[in-house]
């Protein structure tokens, strides 16, 4: 055995990823469906004006048949962008064998570091033997990654330049909705200068923000959620086997809570918070705390002195005084820093409770000591301090003290004692899990079918996930139909919006009937780790999201 | 499916754990080898005053045969005691099976909660119907677990009282080395009063420092260590996949390094930091913090501004100066603390450098400003701040503060941002992996052989385990055999010391070979999740140390 390979990655590369009927007949056609108009009922005109030639694009399905698709020989560039997400070689292993049924001689190129290699035509060409070892393998390192956007004049003119170098006929930028968004404008920017470039995106992203009535789920994150679940399900059961600490755990997403929902749904915590509703009912930081305080409370006079809560990475954010007041410290310290640090220590809380408004004030007197004083640090680079706070201890420490308080006013008696975790990278570059293997696969197959039928400006659409791949229905959505406009650093800009979670939605709605029962209850549940080779409901199963969101029981 | 359930764990419920041909044959015998000597040149006379009874017991091993157990019915106890470890419900299940095997008519009762529950005489009867849901189950769960000893006198005296309430033939003692030493002195407490209660030790612990002669590994460290380079795995692909993190990832283990080093030796990382090789070599903060910047520097060079770090937990206690430092940080805060917090901040880092011995005054200067105004602050209780220091992030600031040094230096010029880790929880209460599933309930079973056999004051032992099931021998080793006096708390107590990683050992000697090529190159290996159906090289897999340690090449 290779002293670089595992006994499980060794079997993993001999994994066949499966395919629908349609795909794997090799009869496909491209069926177009209706142009769907733009989402966003405020800006349409810009975008219609922004995408002039892709924003009137028909949706279209990947269906059996034929007639429409090039056999000529290819030459195609792929691309990964942004944070890594399980399945991206899948996804340029499908891509290639997709690509390579069609016409022996097409060839495939990976750029290398993300975008940037496109515009400092920095690539390796993907043969059947470079791709070979990373099959079915997590990560992004086949190529690697990069943060680089593609929206200025100079990288669309250094991709314009690499696509003529390379002779290329399309390229795959394979990412979340800013990548998909920059896939557009390219798109767009190629079909204006009549360069003969196609642009197709493909849905990545753990947190399971890039979905829509098109793309039931982007890829990546039943990976991930599997990986935290199986995480926050030991420590539940160590909770429990213990007796003794309250676990608070934060789990990546700073936009969405889809990630915290999905791994409270498979591991039935004590308490999740999730983001959207945090801001749905105008919550502050002190209600979240209380709402802690409360299950902690409740439990202890059950005897049970521990327990497991989750956080979305980004709650901060969606509380309805946080920013405010983070807003109010930047101001007083620009306003009077140099007071400030003339005054001894136990002045200095007073002082800055007197200057601050008043929802602010109170905020900061509920503090806990030592964060009144962290708070109005800053760091080398004049940053607050704050902004680097790490939510799962700063809520903690909020907890034990509001606690203590709780206790002297007799509200409370138990013992409380905290150990915090944070879990994200870890959920990113692991095996796929045979849904991931699976879908990119054919996420990339399909790629390669909306190139040999001339398309530009789509990315990847994807339905029936939450059945078996035989029912999967792969097509395109173009790009400018997902957009809305938004404004960023002052200007208006084309994004796909974020797939926030609903509250009014099946999984959420699961989640709300049965979280009072949790809350009291050890309902804990272990979904241990992922599982490649035992029966087909455990190593093929769907995550309970995408479940309950086709209608299907849990 | 029950809500509570998931899917693997409905599989593993029904999982049949292996026993050796001995075991499974129900013809058991138990044969007396030699009596061993106390390993304690120094101290053999106060163990043999300790443990007049219980000091000079042969090992015994089980072989084939009959004659020599009991098929009486007996009543026996069983605690967990400590942290815990994959594989306890499965040395109660062994338990119960191995005494019900015997005499349908015998009786298992579980202690709750720890040995409190023997002391309080709080127990639940253990019936199959009890015991069938925790089959192969991780966590203690199934009747909790504690961290009180059993060794003063009104703590023996509680266990006795209980013992004679209930009418127990045995107690069943599951845990560490702490725990095994009190069986011990429970063993001999009831033997010079002539109490008719058989003591028995189980070998846990994930850390893996409870092996000898007699014992090849503790049952958890299997299941702990393959969880943690599962993740580690993931991050060292996660690392190389965006290229610009460093990862510093602290792993559980206060006392021996064995995790740390396995875990490496699966996942080959950059570098792994082994308590024991510092301690060995006398190395100082400064000089790891200088061999973790050598390393990335070395890798910036060739375009790496990315890596994985691995850091045992106890880590700064095993360094030549960091106690020395606490200690005199500690009393010059005691000498000198309302001088210091008289003077600006400014000030009080001179003043601090000048109080301190040389040595200390060197390791203080050379801290990162932010540590060394924190290493004088006091938390509520008058303890220093430091001593809740997370290694990890201390590590990572020097180690950045260094960097920017060296840059000014010219001696670096890469980037360095680092992302820290601490994995230690996650690994404990998860579904043990087949062999600790296996080994638990062989030990569970074995202990009812000896319990059969009428013995007392004796810990399961367990040989071959690197090698198939069917090789496996269980047999019993004397306490007393295992001891060793140690001064704590000004007291010279029996103790059975900890096995740290020996510097001469196979799977040291295997890591100091390799790490120089890990260090520089990318040969991260991505272990993967446990498995549980796959191929047997994978699901049975030992883990590296074992292997290496039973002469098996890897």
């Amino acid at each position: 055995m290779s002293h670089h390979i595992s006994g499980l990655e060794a079997q993993r590369l001999q994994y066949k990823p499966k395919l629908p009927p349609v795909l794997a007949s090799g009869k496909i056609k491209i069926e177009a469906g209706k142009v769907v108009p733009s989402q966003d009922k405020e800006h349409w005109q810009e975008i219609e004006k922004e995408f002039s030639t892709t924003s009137k694009l028909p949706v279209v399905k990947l269906v059996e048949g034929e007639g429409n698709l090039s056999n000529d020989a290819l030459k195609v560039g792929v691309v990964l962008s942004g944070g890594p997400a399980a399945g991206g070689h899948n996804a340029i292993a499908g891509l290639f064998d997709a690509l390579k049924a069609a016409n022996r001689a097409s060839q495939l190129f990976g750029f290398l570091g993300g975008p940037k290699g496109i515009f400092t035509n920095k690539w390796v060409e993907l043969t059947a033997e470079a791709i070979a070892p990373y099959r079915n393998t997590g990560g992004f390192d086949m190529i690697g990654s990069g943060r680089d956007k593609i929206e200025k004049p100079e990288q669309l003119e250094g991709c314009e330049k690499t696509a003529k170098a390379l002779g290329l006929n399309a390229l795959v930028i394979i990412g979340g909705d800013d990548s998909n968004t920059n896939a557009a404008i390219l798109a767009e920017y190629c079909a204006a200068k009549q360069i003969p470039l196609q642009v197709i995106g493909l849905p990545k992203t753990i947190d399971g923000d890039m979905r829509n009535e098109f793309i039931d789920m982007s890829f990546g994150f039943d990976t991930a959620v599997k990986t935290y679940a199986y995480l926050v399900g030991n420590i539940c059961r160590d909770a429990r086997s213990g007796g003794k600490y309250w676990h608070f755990i934060k789990l990546m997403g700073r936009s969405a809570s889809h990630v915290t929902l999905e791994v409270a749904l498979q591991t039935q915590p004590n308490l999740a918070i999730i983001s959207e509703e945090v801001k749905a009912r105008g919550l502050t930081l002190n209600d979240v705390v209380e709402q802690i305080c409360d299950t902690i409370a409740k439990r202890a006079e059950g005897g049970k002195n521990y327990g497991v809560v989750l956080i979305p990475e980004g709650l901060l954010e969606f509380l309805a005084d946080f920013n405010d007041f983070l807003r109010d410290i930047g101001h007083l310290l620009g306003q009077h820093g140099n007071e400030l640090a003339a005054l001894p220590p136990r002045e200095r809380i007073d002082f800055v409770s007197s200057k601050l408004p008043d929802e602010s004030a109170k905020l900061y007197r509920n503090l806990p000591a030592s964060f009144q004083e962290t708070i109005l640090q800053r760091d080398a680079h004049g940053n607050l301090l704050v902004s680097q706070l790490e939510t799962e201890k700063f809520l903690a420490d909020l907890v034990e003290a509001r606690l203590a308080d709780w206790k002297e006013q007799g509200r409370y008696s138990g013992k409380f004692s905290a150990i915090t975790h944070f879990f994200g990278y870890e959920g990113r570059c692991g095996f796929p899990t045979n849904f991931d293997a699976d879908y990119t696969y054919c996420l990339g197959y399909a790629a390669a079918q909306l190139i040999r039928g001339g398309l530009t400006g789509y990315t990847v659409s994807a339905k029936n996930l939450a059945h078996p791949v035989e029912k999967w229905e792969f097509g395109g959505v173009p790009v400018a139909s997902m957009v809305v406009m938004e404004h960023r650093k002052g200007a208006l800009k084309p994004v796909i919006k974020k797939a926030l979670v609903e509250l009014d939605s099946p999984a959420f709605k699961y989640f709300a009937k049965h979280r009072d029962m949790w809350s009291v209850e050890d309902a804990y549940k272990s979904p241990g780790p992922i599982q490649y080779f035992g029966p087909p409901e455990i190593c093929d199963s769907r995550n309970i999201t995408m479940l309950l969101e086709a209608g299907i029981a849990v």
